[in-house]
């Protein structure tokens, strides 16, 4: 985007918000986020026209990365039962940091508790995208109802990584054989 | 608890803060609960030593009816089966609400993003006490493995609770049949 090494006042914002809204929550203060990035608040006033739409563009920056590194390569040739397990390898392995909180996608829309805030509705449509994976795996996989078996795998990835955020459990022989169970129930190839 | 119909100022103290935090999350502040619930930060203080001590007897104090209306009588005779559907169908029906946001033991652990908080530490046990239950009924019914299904179907439960909460899906047509592949691949009785 920029042929200057240094990030710019924008991108120093968008990663502050990332971070510091995933640790501490969507409650953080302005004052805090611009002491982070080394921004005046005027600054940030300037590039956007509150926080809730930092956070927005902090999410929406994040949202190519984060579907790159959960789907597998549009062209692997691999089944689509191997894709979709794909995804939750993935998850499972983001699950194993010790500062998961959980998707931050999901986290950031419980926290909200509005779903027309301009952040969640980013989240919104990035999660809708990975059931649209999953729909389509299905779909091309035979599943007997690839909507309904959409619904389960994306309700499996959002409880598997609310309880390895919260530490109540991990993915560790919990994932594969419940995603394997609703597969084969499914009868996806 | 009291012969005095008027509720006390820790009863509403209690009801403030299990409502508030509910609807607008754990960064509430003291002066919004003390002024929903009559009381002067002066008293509150009395009464608990700090917000989240405030946040956990609350959770605490709705743990009994949370779990009554979640759970199946003791002695109703019916099968696990029958005893595990009837959990997620009370679920179901919560989540109906339209002022429903999720299990709010879920939610406030994950908004907390400390699982040594007093309030977490609450909300952990009653879910802990929740998957004992599946554990105990999975048992009873001769599951295949009852830790793994237990796990599953907690799993579930918050998966389903979270996104029912920000309203990405409901319950209707996804639970009942999620829940009973598993069931059926743990060979439930």
């Amino acid at each position: 985007m920029t042929t200057d090494a240094k990030p710019s006042p924008r991108e120093r914002l968008l990663e502050a918000a990332a971070t510091l809204i995933y640790r501490d929550g969507v409650s953080i203060g302005v004052d805090a986020l611009c002491k982070a990035a080394g921004v005046s608040k005027r600054s940030m006033y300037q590039l956007f026209e509150s926080k809730g739409e930092l956070l927005a563009a902090s999410l929406e920056e994040r949202a190519s990365a984060y579907v790159a590194t959960l789907l597998p390569a549009a062209d692997d040739n691999r089944s689509p039962r191997e894709r979709i397990m794909h995804v939750f390898d993935q998850l499972a392995s983001q699950a194993g940091a010790p500062d998961f909180q959980g998707c931050r996608y999901l986290v950031v829309q419980i926290e909200l508790k509005d779903q027309s805030h301009p952040a969640s509705r980013v989240a919104h449509r990035v999660k809708e995208n990975l059931t649209a994976f999953f729909r389509a795996e299905a779909e091309h996989g035979g599943a007997s109802d690839p909507n309904l078996l959409a619904r389960q795998l994306i309700l499996v990835f959002d409880g598997a990584s609310a309880r390895a955020g919260i530490k109540a459990d991990t993915p560790t022989g919990l994932i594969a054989p419940t995603v394997a169970v609703l597969l084969d129930a499914a009868d996806l190839r």
